[in-house]
């Protein structure tokens, strides 16, 4: 309950801190623009954008005269192209890794579908270390690598990934953050840090920094392949739990009696009404993946109707959770992201009518559902931003 | 995303406001043990606590020898007996006001049954008017009141409690808090705010800041009479979603088929199922309130078949949605406040055996399942903290 006390070098800190988040989340803005938004004055902005001037951070020039007299505010850059991160996102059907610059510019990008029986912590390791020596072949002499972050598809113990459980891709229990630290360390010829989150976590970071969730402090991003995870923000912070396990709602119960058999033991967990094997089940198809439901999809909107009448058996299980989540949390944004994309945007009409029937009208009002504006992209953008947070949250000493 | 920047008005505010936290919450406390907790030096704790005293809200006094040498640390007390609050708790069953101390004492107290039929704005004012003037009338000269804070069963939208619904008393929509204001300015002879929450979001910040969960951030308080609602405390802060309706747990549907008609409109609600209708119902029993539902613990104890049958019944079902809000916040605690004490204890094996078949291994370990160490007053110690939360915000401003 306590609040910790403050000293002088906190508040530089802090203050170089929330200039930097600025230029970071809002783009080039003027000194102007930065001393009317943090409410310091004139000189101290000054003062500030100065070191991180000095730090390589940023950069400062004169705005194209916009007609007004007088001196223009110089305008502040990030130095998208000079400090970048490496961002991974390790998919249960594909692996990406990106070059992503501040103020998240994605620079450079390697990408490579894989099949989740032959995942192996080599594997997924030869790989990542492979794309990371491509991109910086690639990159600019001056580039700045400030740190590593990954989402992976499964559950992450310890912000650097020490054990990462994939029940999906059949990982059991891997070191994968230090695996990855240590190979990454060849490739940059010096140890970075690597930090690991949980990818329906850093999709739901990232939609809130840069997508359809900006400005919203009360996001819930759901994120489906063959199990189903939120990354869930509360108040502008995401809902870690006391282990960092929280948000995963597929194993919500949805049936007390009569459930199917679910991969953690349970039964009747919502994953097994609404993942990639409830749906192609459904719909009587062979075959698992993206590309499989992507296909059901397809076929309902040309008028299969197996394929319509799967898509709305699922609709209305995602509505019937949905609106669990909704009475529980009160949010004001849900953001269906993986294969419930394809689901919600099939089957819209029943889950809003689902939501009708089942949500306390207060809060029905205020909420909205949803795609992802960054697509698919959106755990790699967050992965970016979770290897920016030490340098947004320190700037002189990350940036070091 | 951006934090505010500060300046060094902020950081006195802020170090006040965590001088006057620890005193506040640890109780009497040393300077020395606030240098060492605060991280500050000595003559700044010092000059802290001087205009601490100088506002009246702490007094500083030798501490008793404790046989070391030197000059021994000055004892840094909260001024409990002089400034304090109106702490009020309205429930479905009960209405009951205190003066609560700095520091968390309850200093004296009033209460009455109510009749959940006869309830209205006026009758609920004239009592909590009633029980203020017989408070301040008792209270020593000196005493300072520094706000109301109030406990309310049912929803509260604003957090003056501009307006609040209380389907499960009648209310449709009542200005509780701009009544309570007008008429409490008449007792203390001036307007002091009244804040209102939630009875379970207060049950739930008082368990954290002096009860069952002291140190633990993250923590569900769930609350039983009729309905069922939820405090829930995620990475220390209270979840309140976007209108400020977070925790209506009780409306999380258990049942997609042939559940029972909820108050809510909606069909099969986990409150149906626990709630105190649910309860009595299944237990074969005629009337309503905390009485009926204790006399059927007790009569389950003393080995009557159908009321043991209905608190299992019951205990499975609470069990089921307890599951839930395991895998979905990963808490550290869960308590059992109101009616659902009395269920858990009567029917621990069972709720706990759900759990064992329901929840993630990871987040099994890491609960605990409680009852409330303040038993039925965390509503209202809960709403004595709301009152002093612009007092310890900013200690000065708010004591003047």
């Amino acid at each position: 309950m306590v609040r910790a006390a403050q000293t002088t070098e906190d508040l530089r800190r802090s203050n170089l801190s929330a200039v930097l988040r600025q230029v970071h989340f809002s783009g080039p803005i003027s000194r102007t623009d930065l001393t009317a938004r943090l409410g310091l004055n004139r000189s101290t902005i000054g003062a500030l954008t100065s070191e991180l001037v000095d730090a390589g951070l940023v950069t400062e020039q004169a705005q194209a005269g916009g007609g007004r007299t007088g001196r223009p505010s110089l305008l502040v850059r990030p130095e998208s192209r000079r400090v970048h991160t490496l961002a991974v996102a390790i998919g249960v059907d594909r692996i990406t890794a990106a070059r992503v610059g501040l103020g998240g510019v994605v620079l450079d990008r390697r990408d490579t579908g894989t099949s989740r029986e032959e995942y192996s912590l080599e594997s997924v390791v030869g790989t990542v270390r492979a794309f990371a020596r491509s991109l910086r072949a690639a990159a600019p002499s001056e580039a700045v690598h400030v740190g590593t972050g990954v989402a992976f598809c499964g559950i992450v113990h310890g912000e650097h990934g020490e054990v990462c459980f994939g029940p999906n891709i059949g990982w059991a229990s891997e070191p994968l953050g230090k695996a990855l630290a240590d190979s990454l360390a060849e490739v940059y010829g010096r140890h970075r840090p690597v930090s690991v989150g949980n990818d329906a976590d850093l999709g739901a970071l990232a939609e809130h920094a840069r997508g359809a969730a900006t400005g919203c402090d009360d996001v819930i991003y759901l994120h489906g392949d063959v199990g189903i995870g939120a990354g869930i923000i509360v108040g502008g912070t995401l809902l870690a739990g006391t282990d960092g396990f929280g948000g995963e709602v597929g194993h919500m119960a949805v049936r007390m009696e009569g459930g199917k058999q679910c991969g953690c033991g349970a039964r009747g967990c919502w994953e097994t009404e609404i993942g990639e094997y409830a749906l192609l089940k459904a719909a009587g198809r062979e075959g698992v993946g993206r590309e499989a439901v992507e296909s059901v999809v397809l076929a309902a909107r040309l008028g299969d109707t197996d394929a319509q009448q799967a898509l709305l058996r699922v609709g209305d299980w995602l509505g019937f959770g949905v609106a669990n989540l909704v009475n529980i949390f009160n949010p004001q944004m849900i953001i269906m992201g993986g294969m419930l994309r394809g689901v919600y945007l099939g089957a819209a009409t029943h889950v809003r009518g689902r939501l009708r029937t089942a949500t306390l009208a207060t809060h029905r009002e205020s909420v909205r559902l949803r795609t992802p504006v960054l697509e698919d992209d959106a755990p790699l953008i967050g992965a970016a931003e979770l290897a920016f947070a030490r340098l947004l949250a320190d700037p002189l000493e990350a940036a070091r």
